[in-house]
């Protein structure tokens, strides 16, 4: 008991500084000592203390995150069946022998499971790996898919810029043998239909393609064996100064500095169809068989672009790399331009969807190694899903986690089996209804529930109205109450509800 | 050559065999003849092969089993919204010591991820650990929610009955401290909702309550420590006759033999209400306070579902006892009451739902031990698929996997652009649709390709149709054409395919 005094003592003087604004240092001390004396009468408490938290890089979406997660993912999912893809699943594992040799240097970013007698198992990094697979395995040459779903990276996570080690993809991917350029260029125009749908700021997709990096990497006389590490590096040009890229080329990857120093000439080119004009006369890039071949696609791509009406929004860009190996020909990346007013500092411009062409994945699954050309973009929800939240959230709009339609209420005592009843006579037309699970709740708390859920209507049983068959209809809004008769309930809410 | 020669000289054997339908012992000793020869051939093939599956117990989904799983989501879904609901989701993983003691006998089912250095994580056993350790963590005393995702269970597969190691569960549970047996209820409502919406033929939903079952074990003199693992045999009743059943509580339990016979004469009883009246009477039941408890509650229960209608699906079942220990009231189990016409003898009948109360879960996580009462269920999705797509096998419908609305087409050469063109006005007008990619289609391949996947409209264009600014617009299924005005096209596509 004298503990307990004490112990009160000491949070009241904790307060009186604060309430005095006295120094965060004394504010510190006796905070301390406070926490010393608590830990002290319970010595056992924190011990014992389970750790009620998710695994690191990873969260839980509250029903209002849900809400707007369904919001992005219908926007997302609308607009790859307008192109007319199909769909289809995977499990979250895979055998770990065929994630192997397919990520570079990422390969360690890969979670694998525990060896508890039978198959060795990873969690899959990305969609695109898993499907390659899919079409090796069921012999697929031409599809059009979608796929979202988590994939799992053990990269350092920093939650508040949407990087987590479980995240979502969605991925839209074009397999067969088709025309040059055809389903690249639609790739990139669902990339601008869906940021575009989104309204989250103004955006930008890069472009760029594998065989001209590979040709500029040739003239400039990087060795073949070098050729995949080099372009990480350049990859970097995005977060890093041109002097850090060249010195990483020159110091941890052994290039020349004259060599690095000609890469650098060409990798801070970006423009548009005159820049690849200007690259296709260069007396040495032109001269180089792979560079050509992808200059002249990317200038048929741009074209196709013109016609969907989306160049404006894209931009042809030496400087963009992308990490993974598996690429082959085009690339791309979409970056949102400038923070804008709904964006906290926090989270940053970046990427926020990516992709390109990988001719020879499916290869390597094929016992036989045929080939099935693949161009796909994949869309990064969680920054997208970001900036979505703190938008709302800056916006104050009331956002509803439930669709009920009407809550069925009573006025009076001994009413529940009246209102179970009703409750399931609505249930049973369709329609969203909710009851309190209470005997006997009082109407203003059932009024309250249905201002603080959003339902817009009252469905109020008494005495009366039973007697007489009719429901008492109220507007949670307007407060209106109007005398429905029993048979015309369904309809009438139905009818009030429709724009739900 | 020779070696070749010899080869197929060895095939045409096996050949002529197998059309004279000689005896399967020749056959199969000729054919082995035959793999040895190709691999004496080929030394190093089959070596290097690499393993083209997907890990035990799991599968793909392609499109069309898709299409089937998002329709059998989108039913249970809308009850779930139907009632109320809001939904979440938490990481496919948690900490390892959430999981810990919580499954019972069961727990080494669970899959561990490998510790690369961290956290020890395992992936989720079910969806109401995860959803109990949420309400801890974030202090929620009451939710109504649902949530539909994948877990995982380290089982011997059974693929063709649809019991996987990775499968959906589709969860609803009330949490809150409300008055007795009326969110119960609404759970037992749901399920029948649920299974009469996919019909997939009869059921029954068998109810049971653990304080009766912990009544029944006390007056049969179960000492208390025995009480959770006799219930564990009791809930194999339905797989095993009482004969194996005895067996097992007197010989692996340690049970007398009298002990478990007077068990037998209650757990081997099932009915309705009268049986609950029955047992109330019971003269040594009735004296056990929590089995009393338990049966007035569940005549209470029954009330309510009469109310709802649905008492005719329900039956008392003193068998129905469940695996995990976390139970503490009210328990169900839907089954398939027989195999119907659509159904193969593989699949085979058995629970496609259950759940129950579990007031004690959410304590285990608070640090302070306060507990939050909860009553769900859980909608045990892969066996309600199969039978779906075994059914619409049977029944011979075509299942669209895409949505196109209309395939633009070109009769001539060399308009490409003008496809590209026209349907990037589609998209941009919210229609589905597709072009071919290639240069120069064919026409008769571009309507076979609709007649393949279903778009029930083919927009052409030609020289002729350009110069009148028309499109012409051909129905697949009747084969009729008629040209439109190029700015009514939208609206004419969107009026033919309102039905989609």
């Amino acid at each position: 008991m004298a503990e307990e005094e004490a112990l009160r003592k000491q949070a009241d003087t904790v307060r009186r500084l604060k309430q005095e604004k006295a120094s965060p240092e004394e504010i510190t001390k006796q905070v301390s000592k406070l926490l010393e004396m608590k830990s002290a009468m319970h010595p056992e408490e924190g011990k014992h203390k389970f750790v009620l938290k998710t695994p690191k890089g990873t969260r839980d979406y509250n029903p209002k995150q849900m809400a707007i997660r369904e919001k992005v993912f219908s926007i997302i999912t609308q607009c790859f069946k307008r192109h007319g893809a199909e769909t289809i699943d995977t499990p979250v594992f895979e055998l770990k022998e065929t994630l192997t040799g397919k990520y570079g240097e990422d390969s360690k970013l890969i979670y694998d499971l525990k060896d508890q007698g039978g198959e060795l198992l990873s969690l899959r990094y990305d969609l695109t790996v898993p499907f390659a697979r899919y079409l090796a395995m069921n012999k697929i040459t031409n599809i059009k898919r979608y796929h979202i779903a988590k994939v799992y990276r053990r990269d350092n996570p920093a939650m508040t810029k949407g990087r987590y080690r479980e995240f979502y993809q969605c991925d839209f991917d074009i397999a067969g043998h088709y025309d040059i350029m055809i389903p690249d260029a639609e790739c990139l125009k669902i990339v601008h239909e869906i940021l575009s749908a989104l309204q989250i700021g103004d955006f930008l997709i890069k472009v760029n393609d594998r065989r001209i990096l590979d040709g500029v990497f040739a003239v400039c006389g990087v060795p073949d064996s070098k050729f995949r590490t080099i372009c990480s590096t350049v990859d970097k040009l995005d977060k890093m100064a041109w002097e850090d890229v060249k010195n990483e080329m020159v110091g941890e990857k052994g290039l020349a500095a004259e060599i690095a120093d000609h890469i650098g000439e060409y990798v801070r080119l970006n423009g548009g169809l005159s820049l690849i004009e200007h690259l296709l006369q260069d007396p040495k890039l032109s001269q180089n068989k792979l560079a050509r071949e992808g200059l002249e696609e990317v200038k048929q791509l741009f074209k196709y672009l013109d016609l969907f009406g989306i160049s404006d929004k894209i931009s042809f860009d030496l400087s963009l790399a992308r990490g993974l190996d598996y690429y082959t020909g085009v690339i791309y990346e979409a970056i949102l331009q400038e923070p804008n007013d709904h964006m906290e500092e926090s989270v940053g411009v970046g990427s926020v969807a990516g992709g390109g062409r990988y001719d020879g994945l499916v290869g390597m699954f094929d016992p036989k190694g045929r080939k099935v050309p693949c161009v796909g973009v994949s869309i990064g929800i969680e920054r997208i899903f970001s900036i979505m939240e703190q938008k709302i959230e800056a916006s104050e709009e009331k956002i509803r986690t439930t669709e009920t339609q009407v809550l069925v209420a009573s006025a009076q005592k001994k009413l529940l089996e009246e209102r179970l009843k009703l409750v399931s006579e609505l249930w049973d037309s369709g329609i969203k209804a909710e009851i309190l699970y209470k005997k006997n709740p009082k109407l203003l708390s059932q009024l309250q529930y249905c201002e603080e859920t959003g339902i817009p209507l009252v469905a109020i049983l008494g005495e009366q109205e039973l007697k007489d068959g009719v429901v008492k209809l109220r507007d949670v809004v307007t407060r209106e109450e109007v005398d429905i008769c029993r048979g015309k309930l369904v309809e009438e809410i139905k009818m009030r509800t429709y724009i739900l």
